[in-house]
């Protein structure tokens, strides 16, 4: 036992890969966590073969959390069939900061697991636009 | 002037770019975009000049949007060098579920597209458990 709930990160095509590759690059190496890369065009039975093997090579006894990109979709579809044990948490419409911040959580209890993704998705999306910047600049005079 | 929104997506390596492919394999091809693999020992001035080279090319009459991953880092830093022209919305956390509805919308006035961004990342997330399987055999027994 790892001490670390498990990672799987699904997608159509090689988004789910290059998020987590992505997110190496901003915090480092991480364990336990496969990801797969779903093409349209793939047979759903093997794919459904190949999830269920590279699951079963992750230490999952402190729990499973399944990000997919988007509800809906072969991806959401094949990761459902995931949801048959307990400590098995399925999240859809993955971003950085939602992977960044359960990895840096995953040592929790796998209670506490689900509001860490949930914070994290609400503080996750900021907007901008030149009007901020006007602002600051406004800001900037009664300083 | 070819009737979209200008789109560039930035992210730490290739996530953007592979969320660009991603989504073009949901929706098919997309036009007038392009996107900006950041890695962190690159050269900050030598990005900044690439991003400009990268948006000069685009059509930006009906505006831009520039998606980054996280809020914070090197895409969104340099990203914000792009905000001094009115038109540009700056959005950090993309996921895919934002890509899309955004892409399907890029034909609206500019006006409209921080709701429908603000929209598709309220409704983008989605948790369920176990809990969830078993609550609807429940239903099912009241059927």
């Amino acid at each position: 036992m790892n001490g670390e709930i498990a990672l799987m990160v699904m997608s159509h095509g090689q988004f789910a890969k290059a998020a987590m590759a992505s997110l190496e690059l901003v915090i480092g190496k991480q364990n336990n966590y496969d990801t797969m890369a779903i093409e349209l065009v793939d047979n759903v039975d093997a794919l459904k073969e190949e999830m269920f093997e590279k699951v079963a090579k992750l230490d999952t006894e402190r729990g499973l959390v399944v990000f997919t990109d988007i509800l809906g979709g072969t991806p959401m579809n094949l990761a459902g069939h995931l949801l048959v044990k307990d400590n098995v948490l399925l999240c859809s419409g993955f971003n950085l900061p939602m992977l960044l911040e359960f990895s840096l959580n995953r040592g929790k209890d796998f209670s506490e697991i689900r509001s860490v993704i949930e914070m994290a998705y609400s503080n996750g999306m900021s907007i901008a636009t030149n009007d901020n910047l006007k602002e600051e600049e406004e800001d900037d005079l009664f300083l």
